[in-house]
């Protein structure tokens, strides 16, 4: 029971440092090989002899990893946790005002939404299998992201003085989850740029200092931001 | 194969109206526990064996009507769109103007939430199990809906001048689907009525032409439209 998924179990005659590499390799693979299905799926639809197929590994292999499709979709969602995590520290890393760096989280949001982790993180979460803690966690994860982006924006006055920091986080959460199921269910995802960059030029118009405003939209507003991802038609043209 | 669902195909003395009441009767049954399992449950959690548990009909009767799981979920986003509709022509013929309309369907939305067919429609819907046009409804629904009250609304000079209705109709359609699963993630829907108002508050005071939003605020704002769904901590307490 509190035994460790690594090393391996099986001994052989390799040295442990080949052994853990090679169960490292095999699990990235399975897990790679999970995202793209669960992107492409929904959890219900989604197929462990296709994870099996796509992932070239065989089934005792992810058996050894996984005790069923459940853990497997938590592990992607634990994947999608690192990259948004890591995406946050290394927007907020560039140097930019609060308010620009809440734009740059969402350019490397729809970066990663190229990729197959976040597309499959993502469906996992609105789908809630996963009982409301791991469900909730990007909700609350991104509320307290974007809470304190605009908490710094409000104290040095980025913010119309009547936006309540939180309350505009809130309503960020909900226009972005939904822009995702929206666009997931009207277009597979192909005008998802178009609907983030619609969403953020009105939200940032309705709360944006006017002067911070002018400058952004000097810079090309969010349609400078968004740039590559808007009237390409998507990943699946890309796919 | 082209056979209608109705009459029923099992022969009976009693009169031919007699028997479709009957049937129509058991229908409903099965529809209306359905639609309790569905909110309740997503659609991979929903089982048969407590829809009949609740309707109590017997299996024969639920495939009588239904051929799977499946069919019945698809019976109640048919449900959910009969009331959808029904809502937004209620709504229209209040006689109000087209932006105090759309927030008088936003009302009827958190009234109809207190049951289970919106609730379940609406997480079958998110979940997009039944393919894109199924799914897909109630987005391009609520985007024809809200995209005419705005082009009215803009020819009326409620809008400020730079509004585009169905880019703002997309917001609305984005925003409020996020609220519902977002708040179904991280409060069970207990805290969505407070998400859906200031939600709303947002998006009028960035796009309502000043005098009218003068006049909305006068009368108590989103406040007073939802009123009662308020500061009750939502329906889980009701139940």
């Amino acid at each position: 029971m509190s035994e460790p998924d690594f090393p391996p179990r099986d001994p052989g005659p390799r040295p442990g440092g080949h052994r853990q590499a090679r169960a490292l390799a095999t699990r990235s693979a399975i897990l790679a090989a999970a995202a793209e299905e669960f992107a492409t799926a929904s959890y219900h639809e989604a197929s462990l002899s296709r994870i099996l197929e796509r992932s070239k590994v065989t089934k005792g292999a992810l058996y050894f990893h996984f005790v069923s499709k459940e853990s497997i979709a938590c592990a992607v969602v634990d994947e999608m946790e690192m990259l948004c995590r890591a995406m946050v520290d290394r927007c907020r890393g560039l140097g930019l005002d609060p308010l620009r760096t809440a734009t740059q989280v969402v350019r490397e949001m729809q970066d990663a939404l190229d990729g197959p982790v976040l597309r499959a993180g993502q469906r996992l979460c609105s789908d809630g299998f996963t009982g409301p803690d791991r469900s909730g966690w990007p909700f609350r994860f991104w509320q307290e992201v974007f809470t304190a982006l605009f908490v710094e924006a409000a104290a040095a006055r980025l913010l119309v003085p009547r936006v309540e920091p939180a309350s505009l986080a809130r309503t960020v959460v909900d226009v972005s989850g939904g822009a995702f199921i929206a666009s997931l269910a009207v277009s597979e995802l192909s005008d998802l740029a178009q609907r983030v960059c619609e969403n953020w030029e009105l939200l940032l118009g309705a709360v944006a200092d006017p002067a911070w405003l002018e400058g952004f939209r000097a810079e090309g507003g969010m349609g400078a931001v968004l740039g590559p991802h808007l009237g390409r038609g998507g990943w699946v043209a890309e796919a």
